[in-house]
């Protein structure tokens, strides 16, 4: 008897702890999206050379992805991975949108910024876009109250890595002036590389400002640094801060920038209730060398369907909610965000087709969820270059670029790299993440089953390699 | 009343919970100790397709090492730089001793046990022992009070690995029959594939009978597990409960017992006085492909100088001193453990002539503290074949062995493996943990202060790449 009210009591009290933070206010969102941030470039992913104390504690109080992937390894089509949820080559935005493209994401796409205004959050984007930078294809466009930072890369600009103007017969030549933009304006020019080491802390004043202004009301907080794309700059409080040098003087300060983030929600009260995501827009781009991530041991880089090209660390926090201190090993992908978002918030989803599952059973620790099936590696225009089914990876035959057997280049002027091929290989991913080991003669019936799902793949989203078509793609949008 | 029993009973619990570790007593120290466990073969490090919850939660209490490495890259030799603090190679001891060896660890040689026993500590082995197995170099000569296990791997036995007896002409027709040893003396018979599967849980039983004991005197446990090592048994309770096979079974077998340790520690009231440490002997045995853990990325495994061979994963945990949940990059080893275990207990180190060196400043988190300076990656008899320095390691010219290029065995049958060579390299190890960049001919000033190294490793240890003998040598011991 006595026991029974021991646990009754007991059961009581850990229900009052469990509960959830206020039920009247929706929760909100926060993505922290770097660029070209590998596997391996944090602390609690086994970085060396610098520390990342606010992420480190950031994946202590919530949960660390180890199988964790980005829409696609490169720029515009990982970001229009992540915001609509549907494969970047579906929706036709692929490779990196440059400053004379006259496309970007089709207005009837549905972004997550969009999605949440149904619910009424207030939504800001602070950094880079890279989804169309003409007037119709920007973050305004597209479902955000707000918008300061970078139409594209911080590369593409007329002037070399030193901060020097090209010479005529150079392609950067014929880029515009880089200019930050705000809301749907031009603004002051960054065109020195001192005005580079400023972007990590200008976009970080406006999130805080972003989060401070919108505390009485649920928000979307989007944050895509520009950094650690070369060519690289930390502030003056970071600069030779790190061991390592320029690349981890970065890291540190968007470390830094994330406490800020961090410290903003704390200050207003709003850290039980904001589900905080930080994971980055693909590998590193290994031929800038010492001004380049690491993927932790993956195999090659950015630009590539090898894992050290498309897997990237993600953590998520949700205090009281997500699962706390845990490591996950199962599938999952930037473009699971935008559903996983929806099912959180009660938010509608599109009416069209898209690629993402809901992964909040993953976040918050549910002991069997396991929702994502199977993951397409696609690159280039549409090239379905691999797929993967639980531990097992099939590449299917390709060509692809290579930082293999090249001297990387180094102070922030790159190595170069080369093409190489790949014919059919299967890897076992959980005995070899480094995809050394073919092992497509030892399980035939392994290889037979990933062919399917490439099958699968082609029917609906078509494939280059193979010539085929596909039935569901749908077009991105244009300029005259 | 009822109220009163629950105040009373949440009055106890909180008294317990709160109990100050007592300042007046040594700490304990419990070294666990798995075989071929590899890199990625924790869920803090990556694992994939089995969970390891006890040592998850270890890790988030205590610190993780990215940089951790066994004293070398095979069974006898790694136990030999553990308990004694020296690379193995001084001592002389070298690759596995096998069941018609007639050498071991000398007498001179101090072990941790033997340090501990002069601060009055209480010393228990439960596992694999391997460091001589004639009675003069069993464990209860060298430190131990109490010793239950294997003298040596669990695969040195006159049977196959599906548990038949070999034919005459088989090298393993020649071992005697695998006993587990009590104190000095054999007992029962290992024979059988059905008693391997229970080794994990009986050693458990032992290590925490051990701690109930000692549970009011300074204790050193030492619990070098049998397992992961092939010939792979998982006990019933744990048979086919991963998703990844017995592999994945046994590493599950292993945390639980981690948590019956932890367990046992929480219950009579040590869990603040002790500190916990987590490591394995080398890297996975990559050619037992399914039955073989994973390097997370790393290149080769056992018995090779490459990072998958000799980088372990490594947990300490001491709660209330050891930072918590911290992650920790720099060079640390397990041959520093000894002089490690030494500043925390106040014992004397030996007199002659350790490698190890005292990381309790890293375990503490101290900001600065960095006190490895270098590593020396030896191999084989006495094979200097790689140094490191910060994040650089120089791999000198040797033959190694290679599993890649060969189809890995299945379900407990070993795949091939050939012998490769490599020439002088240098790898960025914060870049490339995967060793697959040679930079030397970027950075010549390194390979030359690295080479600076290998000549004081020479001088010191001697090479037999090179035919220098080395100074500072010792004998290990023999028998008649």
């Amino acid at each position: 008897m006595y026991l029974r009210f021991l646990l009754n009591a007991i059961f009581i009290l850990t229900v009052i702890a469990c509960k959830p933070p206020s039920d009247e206010r929706l929760p909100n969102i926060i993505i922290i999206f770097t660029d070209d941030q590998g596997y391996g470039d944090l602390g609690t992913y086994g970085a060396i050379g610098y520390t990342t104390p606010h992420l480190d504690k950031l994946a202590a109080e919530g949960i660390r992805f180890t199988n964790f992937y980005s829409a696609q390894a490169v720029c515009s089509a990982s970001r229009a991975g992540l915001l609509t949820g549907c494969y970047p080559n579906r929706i036709n935005i692929y490779g990196a949108l440059m400053p004379w493209s006259k496309n970007g994401l089709h207005e009837n796409e549905i972004t997550i910024a969009e999605m949440l205004k149904q619910k009424g959050y207030a939504t800001g984007i602070f950094g880079k876009w890279h989804l169309g930078h003409h007037r119709k294809f920007l973050p305004l466009q597209h479902g955000f109250d707000e918008y300061f930072g970078l139409p594209y890369s911080n590369d593409m600009w007329p002037v070399e890595f030193d901060g020097q103007p090209v010479d005529t017969t150079h392609r950067k030549s014929r880029y515009p002036v880089l200019r930050l933009i705000e809301g749907n304006e031009q603004t002051d020019t960054v065109a020195t590389l001192e005005d580079q080491a400023t972007l990590i802390t200008r976009y970080t004043e406006r999130a805080v400002r972003f989060i401070e202004k919108n505390k009485d009301q649920p928000f979307f907080l989007y944050f895509p640094h520009s950094m650690p794309h070369v060519p690289l700059g930390a502030s003056e409080k970071f600069s030779g801060k790190s061991e390592q040098g320029m690349y981890g003087d970065v890291i540190m300060e968007i470390d830094w920038s994330v406490g800020q983030v961090l410290q903003a929600l704390e200050k207003n009260g709003l850290t039980g209730n904001t589900l905080v995501v930080y994971t980055s827009d693909n590998g590193p781009w290994l031929n800038f060398g010492n001004h380049a991530g690491s993927t932790g041991g993956l195999r090659e880089g950015k630009g590539t369907s090898f894992e050290g090209g498309q897997r990237v660390p993600c953590i998520i926090r949700w205090p009281g909610r997500a699962a706390s201190g845990k490591v996950i090993s199962n599938l999952a992908a930037t473009i699971d965000l935008l559903p996983t978002i929806a099912a959180i918030t009660g938010a509608g989803l599109p009416d069209h087709k898209i690629d993402g599952v809901n992964i909040l059973p993953l976040i918050l620790g549910e002991p069997e969820a396991d929702p994502r099936d199977h993951l397409y590696y696609y690159y280039g225009r549409n090239n379905l270059e691999a797929v993967r089914k639980d531990n097992w990876k099939l590449v299917f035959p390709h060509k692809h670029r290579s930082y293999i057997g090249h001297a990387p280049g180094n102070d922030g002027w790159p190595g170069k790299t080369h093409q190489d091929s790949v014919g059919l290989e299967l890897y076992n991913l959980r005995r070899d993440p480094g995809e050394r080991y073919d092992v497509k003669d030892i399980y035939p019936e392994i290889v037979t089953r990933l062919k399917q799902l490439g099958d699968q793949a082609r029917k609906d989203l078509g494939d280059e390699l193979t010539g085929i078509k596909g039935k569901n793609r749908r077009e991105c949008g244009w300029v005259e």
